[in-house]
């Protein structure tokens, strides 16, 4: 697995890195964002964050908008950022914004034409942290969090690999997209019309399941445009109930869905990784 | 001087507005942004900082990448962002991102075409200000900052006009715009063939003067790919000699030219300002 360099930037003392690579598991080129702290080196390795983005993004959203590296400098962690799904001329779209690419939603597409490159989930959850370990000063010891489709990602990846993950945080997520317009409008184009395919990557239906996991963090603003909706929070919170691990889920007023509410709270979130990631 | 709200989110427990108005200096509709801090009130107005960014940038950049809104929520200090240059169809343009909208220079065009509309420094040291003060809860204190082409403007607004900002500073300024390429390119159309002209809208030449001035801080990354052939640190550092005010200039090892660099050192450039805006 061989990596491009594209960029690197020196941001609060740490590095800024940006590769491409042919991913294996999307059959395409890929593109992810790494910051490696001023003290990750070969023989001071370091636990990693993986960050998922939300609907539309890209790797790059997160690290010009989230406001997070003085933290994860002083925490000494590093943070992988990939992108929302596979790309290119050849892997099939949609003109709408909520399919195709940029809405991989971090499952595995079983219908056509999405199944011949749409396998977020086998990305992110093995080739992506392979590379990782393979090409970087970090630990085995791993987090995962996202932003609303990326928050969704966060936590079935971590609810499904529990063993995998110290810890799990989302910022807005979708908490039941089996239940939800966009989840509904991926799941009947990635899975096909079986409901029951569907729960396999629901976050409500996962908690039910009474699955052991790590604690989970979910920070929600009440002025999320998208709350009602499409997150549904709410039923995050019953489905919580049924979960014997810890879930802390904080609501705070005034806030909305974009990265401004990430940036005012990212460092709240890496604190909560670090201290499950210490060694 | 009506204002239209476009926008705003609630960021680090302050809040981040964003604002149209038709500008008269420029004679065009102008857009901005305002970070207020949680306790800005009518009762309670804080100092405001204005923020002047680089070549093909809006009042967006800085609200997006470079990570100041927590600790300006702590300091209690107010930023505004504005733009670059004046903007519009009917505002002469040029096929260049180093001529035209995007690249206002922060000074008075007096050349057709671009006098109809180009009168960046008027629009910062005199409209704006007061449409601030008319509008928000801001005290008549304030400072100014920028990057690049805003660091020529934050330090040329604050030596021409040194009893009206608390203080100065910069990010990867251009130092000496009269002798480097985009600095020429843009004087000569702005201004015309004599350049003694260009001289007043000159760092170096203006701090040569002995004008007293604020404390000015100057930050810049020793591997900015401009940093020779553009920014001209070093003539800045002969010309800070002349002047009999405390100049700060701070060479960072590894930082290139971009927000990431900003974001690295933004706090204790918002802590210098703060220290000489305390009433």
């Amino acid at each position: 697995m061989l990596l491009e360099a594209i960029s690197h930037h020196k941001v609060n003392n740490g590095w800024l890195k940006r590769y491409k690579h042919k991913s294996e598991s999307l059959n395409c080129e890929m593109t992810f964002s790494i910051f490696l702290p001023p003290n990750a080196t070969s023989a001071t390795p370091v636990p990693v964050l993986y960050w998922l983005s939300g609907l539309t993004c890209s790797d790059e959203n997160f690290v010009q908008k989230a406001a997070a590296f003085e933290t994860a400098a002083k925490l000494n962690m590093a943070i992988v950022c990939c992108d929302t799904s596979p790309r290119g001329e050849n892997v099939a779209d949609a003109p709408e914004y909520d399919l195709g690419q940029g809405a991989g939603f971090y499952i595995n597409a079983t219908n056509s034409p999405w199944s011949a490159h749409y396998h977020m989930y086998d990305y992110v959850v093995e080739e992506l942290p392979l590379l990782i370990k393979n090409n970087f000063p970090v630990l085995d010891i791993k987090s995962i969090a996202g932003h609303s489709m990326g928050g969704h990602g966060a936590m079935i990846v971590g609810l499904k690999n529990s063993k995998q993950y110290a810890s799990i945080s989302a910022f807005s997520p979708i908490c039941q997209p089996s239940q939800c317009p966009w989840g509904e409008k991926i799941f009947r184009a990635y899975l096909g019309e079986n409901r029951e395919t569907w729960k396999g990557y629901d976050t409500c239906e996962l908690l039910k399941q009474h699955i052991s996991s790590p604690p989970i963090l979910v920070s929600q603003g009440t002025d999320d445009e998208f709350l009602e909706k499409q997150l549904k929070t709410k039923e995050l919170k019953v489905a919580a109930k049924y979960h014997q691990s810890n879930i802390q889920i904080d609501m705070h007023d005034g806030y909305d869905h974009s990265y401004f509410f990430i940036a005012s709270f990212i460092g709240e979130h890496l604190k909560f990784h670090a201290n499950y990631m210490q060694q």
